[in-house]
């Protein structure tokens, strides 16, 4: 891969091609089948009428929001063994989970949910890099379709969204800031960074590593600049598909 | 339910609406979602260029397949939970998977497949009775593209798939044999029979079950009579997606 | 082998030598070893005086009857490892603990039964075949040894039995259909069939595989006629037993 | 229960009847149920011609013994659930298999065993106290059936065993030292001993324990004379039977 | 290693240095460091205000103790894979937490620790013989230490500890008993014993066991002699501690 | 808690008292207790001599490094049960040992340490809120012990180690950006951020999460001023103790 071009000749600030998917899981509350280029990300919403031990044990009022993220096996090319194959989830996917989770906490406003449990589960049907990222983006989606049929059903007065939430990933890559990297990318990305923004322009979550590599102030900078514009255009598509 | 008509006005001898929409993963040798009427299941076929450990220690010849069976979390109604957050696959899933890989094994020259493993995966999109069924329809269909995809990069010189296979739900419901039952009929039957057979007309499986009752010689010979009938016309429409 | 004599000299519709040993484990309600030819099964039945979780939960009235099958580890030539160093349960034996629990209740009446729980243990200390249709064939003689001691400290008013029940294997060996197979038999079988029958003559479970093979009508109506036999002479000698 | 009486009568100084049955289950190389009161154990022995991977990798020469040790469900009045429902081996168990190896090791020359692995497991058929050191017992008696199979089929040469091993309880129970406590003795026993010794009236093991008490040198002296005289009773009885 | 001299020149009847360092983990009600030799082992005794199930549901008054034992990883020179790498604890961890709970059982009035569960963790920091007694003895001051604390919290009006307990091993090397063997000791040793004495002179638990080896009635007296003047010596250095 | 003051009244930019105690576990090729306030952190680093099974099957030439992380149960004022208790490492232990890693190998020349493991192991022992920063600062210190040793030993040419690294925690509270969060303050916190520096003032990681909260682009900046401050402090500390 030369400095130059991207696989897909993208231009460094450009997103690849995004798509919304509504009612792929039809028994789910709310549910769409989000493409990021290549990557396919199913995210389906459940609503349980109960909240965890933990609230009702020590009486915290309102509901809650967990999630959980997984890759089908064949996702891959190289077949990906299932979680209960090896008996347990891999330190990566709790590590993804917990951020989708706290990601659409910061923007569901928990007390005008009741006391509910809204299971957010995102399956990985093809991965191509930004998973992760995708599936939060679709999740906010698949989220307001379930918030449009409890309100319809009249089992909440009031959505709870607050605003919407989109994500994406940046990285550096031969020296580089890109935009969305596919997988090809991030496997010659010295830094990756993942980051979860509001409608609002406000942070949820900076994410940035450098596996055997570390990176500047100013490297830090323009991944920042790169990811605002790529949230920005997430959030317009998700306005296309949702209004 | 009366005993007169099905919820869906089919006649007793009729097969929900079945539909295959190939590559649902396009990471995998061969997919294809199954539509079974509101039953959903993705069949997904990975290779591996390798055998199980028995197999090169008990060298045998020849190569493997062996399916797995997941019913996603939101594919019903009341979310299920994942077979990972319970620490193990419940005894009915391993049932069924186990079922799978039986019915594949009959119909595929394992000696012509080479030293490889063929891993069928089948996760449940929507549940609405005859889950397993469908995923062994589909699957056939899976199989089938990846072998056509093996035989074009010339990796198999024949194609391992001897004959096809089709499989069907039947049941005695308020006293009546039926054909194809969805879970609301699955719920009210006296006894449920999977039946899996070839192209051939050969039977691979016969399964029936009471759960708290029993059956006669005369309904055990009505229910074989519509299986054999549903296997033909399930034959029919795999013919007319893969010829 | 050839096509011609079975191991034991025994004719096509034979049963090996069925005995009924009372009493193996006397701390359980009910006990015996069941004996066919060298296969030997422990079957035990403890009565547990509440029912299980989902019952008390969903307010189903009556009681349970569960099944639990395992093979003690020098049941075989070569030592089978437990359960527990591998942590789990293998799909076999999960299988065979389903079957043997809907066998059974098939023929108890779980109103009569009040709100106890039966535990039906199956530990197979000899395995030559035929071991999951020894153990319900055994499970039967136990729980009636059970249901008569509960009987006679005035725990129940009435049997819960509605009829006795058991099971028998048979298979196409060499193109020709033999009842009750052993373990050599088995291995050389086409087609493994395991049928279930109530003294009424009815059937509670009919399953037939053929692994790497198929099966025609006519085999599978002659293995569900040796099967009838099977289980007629298999009930004769329960009664011998218990009358 | 009054200082003065045993439930069953016997003096302080006297063993419940010892009985061994051998062949109880006939596929292991040696195997014996044995029977003390109302105690019974199955003992059975099985041959792997390997060791474990451990020995392989210190290249440590000759043959290992390894123990299993575990309670039918049905060994109690209340019935015990299985490891296996509970995913783990409990620590009870654990240390008494662990006993066990340590007991019969000690008397068996594992150079002259071969690079081979003696897998004793020992499973209770009813508990009424004192299984452990039943279960070395008539382990004992079902290593010496395996040696003597193991001889005439010419793969050893010489016996393994040093010499004979047995084991037994002693307690204080009502500030009495008693021999060979049934259950409900061992509940009202202030100080449980284990005392395992070999025909040389050597030690092995002398496990004593005083849950919520304590013990005297006094008692400690007492309880040692028990034993040993316990042992040689129990010796005299393996005699019986192999000799 | 001559029979003559211990790798540390210390007599035969001479325990290691030894020394109890407090409040090593501030957050416990109570914790030392015992250091004895090169071993190295936290104690911590924390407080629950609860009880737990077993004794609540068979309505058992006072309170419990429990103790978990373990080694960092970093205790031995070839690092010891924590125990939740393999998923579970070994059956040498559960046997010495058994122990060391057992013994401080036996000097704590339960009633009088009121409905309250003591947890004692001894955690190795460095290994090198003796862990399991170092353990007990430490875990007797790091118990003294709680008890005082809740006293002046008032939370207890008398101390539950009925007198103190010390603990110390013993064991066979090249014919010659020794007091308080080092790990090179004690691979060496031909028999193992740990004594757990109280203060007024009485056993808690004796537990000696020869693995691949015997001992005579004149060794283990031999051990018994040494046991006593260790713990005799480990009470006097536990009472500069504390008094 | 006002806005005004901090608990311990640390000025807004003022680490706690920072402290490294070599030779904490003496079996360690390196090891130290950091304390930071009331935080502490055992670390220590054990070398293996091979590499990981994934290294050997790509063929990866140099060695590995890996970290584990565990609260002890005496950390926390109520006691934190064990990983093996509930048989899983939680989620959060396994994203806090997987950023240690990442850390520590971004300053590791992985080459020059020639096929073999480093573990880093990180136990806490008093947990008062930036238990991951102060094990990722002290495992730095504990890291260059290993080395020093393995240069004296000439098991290595030249030290693997690039430049050093510290690792320190900022957030908002109450609005106002503190540096070194205790847990009283982490309690309030909208946001807490986690960053990883080298002491050539690069990235390693960023970690800034709101947990029902949000952030601006102008709180970003003042936290990650404050962090670069924070980690010029103990990178400095750390040059005390190590130069």
């Amino acid at each position: 891969m030369t400095a130059a071009t991207r696989p897909d000749r993208r231009k460094p600030d450009a997103l690849r091609c995004i798509r919304f998917r509504p009612k792929i899981a039809p028994e789910a509350a709310g549910s769409v089948l989000v493409e990021s280029g290549r990557t396919r990300v199913i995210c389906a919403v459940s609503v349980e009428e109960s909240v965890p031990r933990w609230m009702r044990e020590q009486k915290v009022s309102g509901g809650w929001l967990t999630a959980e993220y997984s890759m089908l096996p064949y996702s891959t090319r190289e077949r990906k063994p299932r979680d209960i194959s090896k008996g347990r989830l891999d330190g990566r996917s709790q590590e993804i989970q917990r951020l989708i989770g706290r990601s659409l906490r910061a923007v569901v406003d928990l007390e005008k949910l009741g006391a509910r449990t809204l299971w957010v589960d995102c399956d990985v049907l093809q991965a191509d890099g930004g998973t992760r990222t995708a599936a939060i983006t679709g999740a906010c989606v698949a989220l307001e379709f379930a918030f449009h049929k409890l309100l319809k059903a009249k089992l909440l007065a009031e959505s709870p969204l607050k605003e919407r939430v989109a994500a994406v990933s940046v990285g550096i890559v031969n020296g580089r800031a890109l935009l969305d990297l596919c997988y090809a990318e991030d496997k010659e990305a010295s830094v990756d960074m993942n980051v979860v923004m509001t409608e609002g322009g406000r942070f949820i979550e900076v994410q940035g590593s450098g596996e055997e590599a570390t990176f500047t102030d100013a490297e830090l900078e323009a991944m920042l600049a790169l990811a605002r514009k790529g949230v920005a255009d997430l959030l317009a598509a998700q306005r296309k598909t949702l209004d």
